[in-house]
Formats: C-alpha cells, structure tokens, sequence
C-alpha cells in the first residue's frame, strides 16, 4: 500500500560498491511535514539543513545517499549538504528548501559530488511507484529491507520505509526513517503526533546503545487522498508504521539472530531498567548463545540505578509460544535449562521483569553475536 | 615482595572442573581494615556479610570462593555466606566476624556447601607466604593471575592481588580485589584511603559496561611491619597498587587483545565522555580490527550527553611509540590508514580527546573481539 502522489527512485553512483546509494522520495503536490534527528552533540550537516528546510512545516520530499555520513567533515561537509538539496530541486524544478536531505555511512570523509551530482540527475529520471529502488539505496549494514503501512480508519494510507543496524540507541530516531501519507494533515500538529509516535517506537529500540551522528525521522502528509483524518485515526496509524519499522530495525541489528523484547513493569523508572538489561553485552550475547543465564538480567537490571526489591520481583522468559518463569519470589524457579535454551532458538524472544504493579516499559532490541564484531571490526578493509 | 604477617591458600573443592576454587587470606594478628561493595540493586550475600564484618573497621582475612556467585539464591544463599565464613574462622582458630567473604561466578545457583566445606578444611591446612594458589582460587574466566605490589617510602609494603574478566564496569570495584599491608594504619583513615585509591583505579576501569553483583574491594593493614607510614606515603603506595591491578585487569576482559586508554581533557564531564567512549561497542570493534575509524570515537563523545563545540576539539591515537593526529580544528586531519592500523596492532592503545583546557579524566578499557562473543555466548555449556 503506497500513498498517492508520492513517487520514489533509487540509482547506483559509486559511493558504494555494488549496491544502490542514492535515493528520492517526492510528492507531486507540496506537503506537510515534520521531522526529528538525533540528539548527538556530532552531527552530521544533513540534519540541519533539513532541519532548515522543515522549519516552515512544508517539504516535497527528501534526497538520500548512503555510503557516506557526511559528518565531522568541516565547512565543507555543509556546503555539501546544502548542494546536494539544490541538485536535487533544480533537477526536478522544485522550489529551494522543498527538499530535505539524509546521509548514512562512514564518518569523516568527503562526499564524491561528482557521483552525488550524476546520481541525483540519474535518479530524477527515474522516478516511479516502485519504493524498492529506493529502499534499497538507503541501507548500509542491512541485511534486508524495512518498510509498513497502515490504512488510516476513513481513508488515506501511512506509509514508511526505514534503515538502521549499527549505532542504533533509543535515543530520538537513531536511523533513517521516512513515513509518507496521503492524508491531508491540516487539523492536525504533524510535529507532536510524530514525537509521541516516536517515543514509543524508534525511541524505544537499542542495538548497541551507540546513537548516530546523522539519525532523521522524517514524515510528509501531502493530502492526496482528499481525506481529512481526525488526529486519533492519524497518530494510531502513524504508530503502528513506526512500531513495525522499529522492531524491524531492532531485528536486522548487525549481526543479530533474534528480536527481543524486554518488557519492564513497576518501579520509578522500568524504562531505564528496560533499556538497561536490553543493551547489556551479557545479557544480549546469552540470548545469542540460547543461553539461560538469568543472573545477567537480574545483573543488568541491578545497575540500572533504579531502586528495587530483589526478594520482590519475578522474571520470566518466552521464545517462540512457550513462557518459562525463571525467578520467583527472591529465589530460583525450577525450570529445565534444555527446554528453555531450545525455546531461545526462536527469532523472537520476550524477557519479562516484573517488579511490582506500576507503570510498564518496552524496549526492542536483538542479540549480540559473532556478526557484530566480523561487521564492526571488518567494516574499513 | 610480600608483606609480613599474612599468609595465603588455594585448593581445589570441586565448584570448577580443573582449577582451584577455593582461596584464603590470613593474617597474623588482626588489621584495620577498610571495604567497599557493589552498587548494583541486585547484590550477593557475601557483600552483605563482608560489610557486617568489617563494621568495627578490623578484619583477620578473607575466605573467597570462585565458580558460584552465591547471588539471587534467597535466604538460603545468606545462610550459606556467613556459614563459609564461620566455617573458615572455625578451621583457623578465629573469633566470629573476623572475616570477610567473597564469592564469584554464576549467578542464581546453589553454594555445594558440602564441597565448599571440604575446601575450607583443606585450604586453612594450607597457608603458606605463596599467593599462586590462591590468586589462581579467585580467577573466572580471566586468562592470567593479577597482582600488584609497591614499597611505602620509610618501610612496609602494599601487596594487592585481584580477578576480573566480564561484568567489569566503573562503578565501585567491580571485580573482587584483595590487597594486604604490613604498614600500621592507625593514623590513617583507611577507609577513605581507600575510596580515594579506588575513585581512580577500579572506578576508571570497565570492560563492557556490566557491573558484577558480587564486586569487592577489600584492604587490610596488620602493622607486621612495625612502621607507620604518613597519609600521603600510603596513600600512594596504595593507589599505585590499585591503578596497576585495574588496569591488569582491563588488560584481561574476556576476550580482549589490548589495553584501551581513553583520556579526555576539557567540558564540563570529562569522566563521562571517556566513559561512553571506552564502553562503545563500535569504538571497541574498530580496536579490536585495528581499524582507525576515528568517527566512531568521535560519535561516542557526541552521545555522551555533555555539550562540547565539535568544531574545536582535537583527536588522536597512540599504538605502541607512536601517536597520530586524527581530527584537528573541526576537521579530518591527513594520515596514513595503514601505517595507523599497524601502530593500532600494539597491545596498548591511547585515545586522546581534547575538548578545551581544563579537568582530564582517564579510563582504562579493553577493545571487543569474537573472544567477548566466545566466552559469552558459550559461558553455561
């Protein structure tokens, strides 16, 4: 399910090696836009002209490369940037400031505008309703793509396309994400329904804690399906693309075997305490592992910083359909390592901590394996 | 060089499958003694029982056990703690609470009281001025036996010994950590001392992030020496045992071929961006691969939530002899990518960060290999 009115291309330009790395997303009607980017104090030159050209609430689409982050790269890097943009609206006689702009790869080089230059003219002729293309031009590390939609209750449709896998922490975005609708937004604060969408999404999601230099969440509403949604009927359907883009991110972590899904309940902080036991190396390197060890969650939990009852709490595990207590009451549950280490086999896998009746937190994230080094200690040569 | 007065054992009870498991440390006659624990929320029973003991600030020696946490293991895991310290003051002739208790391994499970029993029988027959057996009594999955020594200027010596390896994070010890001192301490305030020693030894150290439920950092000073070391003398001969021993153990994380040395000069919270770049899972893969992706330390200060002008800092790194340039005056700075990987190969590496004059901070770290992954994932089987 594409929204009308947007059409998307995606071309080879050489700033990658056999892959696709320049991509762009353009309505045919101008739109109504918002966007976050990351809350890392290195940030790449992207983020802010973008932020530039949402200011006034409007954009008609966004210019994307990947291979390349376009970050710690000086004056330069800026003025790159803002080329890019302008590249892109005069090859598709857009206004200036119509188009936002994202990049994602290596830190620290310079951009080839040369290849930029030629892919963007490429890719202004190949404009379609196809977002494969495009989807395939924004990934780096990923093994596959990301996309979801939802048909808004009364018309119109939210669609988004995502990347991520390394330098993934819920903190704002911390990847690429695109949503496009053809709802008309009018009576809508675009803004705020992206930020609470986001909280409970993207802001929910860890792979290895790091949070980019160069992450963007970008939503465009070009009203083309004539249909005015009511902010509930929107903001639902904006949160499940953003929910099932998150959790397909936090999937295709680098190297990552598994989903998993930490649900914290109770005490001042399960959000904190959530996102602790999902970032903690042990503790992901034993779900990769199938591995039992439920001390390391109790470990992790415990340093959060976040008073609590150890003789209170209990803790349970689910892979796959089969749910296993582990910890009970301040002590050890009986449970048969064998069965649950064969449950942990399962490419989704829930750990549950319960610490009294309270509020309740969710965090996505994935294991941590052999892949993550090879990607990350190989990711140069 | 040993101090006088303390002797040391370790057997082998059966908690581990090849190496010994079971230590003591005792001294002669009773010494000031000073402790510090966990933070973690979630905490073992022998740091409960070591702080009651050491209360009155006096201790005779400590019984340790390795392979078994003793953590998460109820009323049961308390009633176990304080019988192996009673067990072992029993066999050695001691009054009640004259002895600390340490144990280290697996979380969750049952003390074999009867093995640990056999043990302490088996090692208090034992005490000899070797520390071997016992340093090798209190490893995990650590690789080589850790300890420090340094003379006090006017007399006696401060001798530490230590293990580490996995859940190594700064945040208190972290790790267990004996050290022993013929010095009389009754003029100094030990415990302070002590703190002082740690703050930037054991507290300036992590490996992955992950703090242990059992860390300990214990001191005893019996006189034997007969001399009475100024404040400052001690203190320094003290700190230098526990820096050597803390970095010894970064040197050691599971998994780790180099020692990471972060320093940060400038901002507001130094520590704090060390700290977040020491523990980056991309910065420490990059290490492990040798590889000068110097965006990623860069990306790692930028999360570390501390505001700080990008476009003034400085970046370098040392491998071996020799130190590179990275990122000069908001820019990449030019250098040799291979000749830099070379000197990265060096089992020490320096990271220099500078972000104005003021404060510097330092942290001892590790880089991130399969190794981590390996010992890990594969820990229970």
């Amino acid at each position: 399910m594409i929204p009308q009115g947007f059409r998307f291309a995606g071309v080879r330009c050489g700033l990658k090696n056999k892959r696709n790395d320049l991509g762009l997303i353009v309505s045919d009607r101008p739109a109504r836009a918002a966007c976050l980017i990351t809350q890392n104090v290195v940030r790449a030159a992207c983020c802010d002209v973008t932020r530039e050209a949402a200011r006034d609430g409007m954009l008609q689409g966004v210019v994307v490369n990947s291979g390349n982050a376009n970050c710690c790269t000086g004056t330069q890097g800026m003025l790159d940037a803002r080329r890019m943009a302008s590249l892109a609206e005069e090859a598709l006689s857009l206004p200036a400031a119509s188009l936002a702009v994202a990049s994602t790869g290596v830190i620290g080089q310079a951009l080839d505008m040369v290849k930029v230059e030629a892919g963007i003219a490429d890719a202004a002729t190949k404009l379609g309703s196809d977002p494969g293309p495009f989807m395939d031009a924004i990934l780096t590390t990923d093994l596959v793509e990301k996309s979801a939609s939802a048909a808004i209750p009364g018309g119109g449709i939210v669609y988004g396309v995502a990347k991520g896998s390394g330098m993934i922490a819920p903190n704002m975005a911390t990847m690429l994400a695109f949503v496009a609708t053809d709802a008309d937004c009018t009576d809508i604060v675009l803004d705020a329904a992206l930020r609470r969408a986001n909280e409970i999404s993207f802001g929910c999601m860890t792979v290895d804690g790091d949070t980019s230099t160069n992450d963007m969440l970008l939503v465009m509403a070009n009203g083309a399906s004539g249909i005015r949604p009511n902010l509930e009927a929107f903001e639902a359907a904006l949160t499940e693309v953003c929910v099932s883009l998150a959790k397909q991110v936090a999937r295709d972590g680098e190297g990552a075997t598994k989903l998993i899904e930490v649900v914290v309940t109770g005490s001042s902080d399960p959000k904190r305490i959530a996102r602790t036991i999902a970032e903690s190396p042990l503790v992901k390197t034993a779900m990769f592992g199938c591995d039992p060890n439920w001390g390391r969650i109790m470990m992790a939990a415990g340093r959060a910083g976040v008073p609590f009852d150890p003789n209170r709490c209990r803790l349970s595990i689910k892979g796959g359909e089969v749910e296993f207590p582990l910890f009970v009451d301040g002590g050890p549950a009986v449970f048969d390592s064998k069965e649950v280490s064969a449950a942990l086999k399962s490419d989704e896998v829930r750990i549950d901590f319960w610490l009294g009746d309270g509020e309740r937190a969710r965090i996505y994230s994935c294991d941590f394996g052999y892949g993550y080094v090879r990607i990350n200690a190989e990711y140069h040569t």
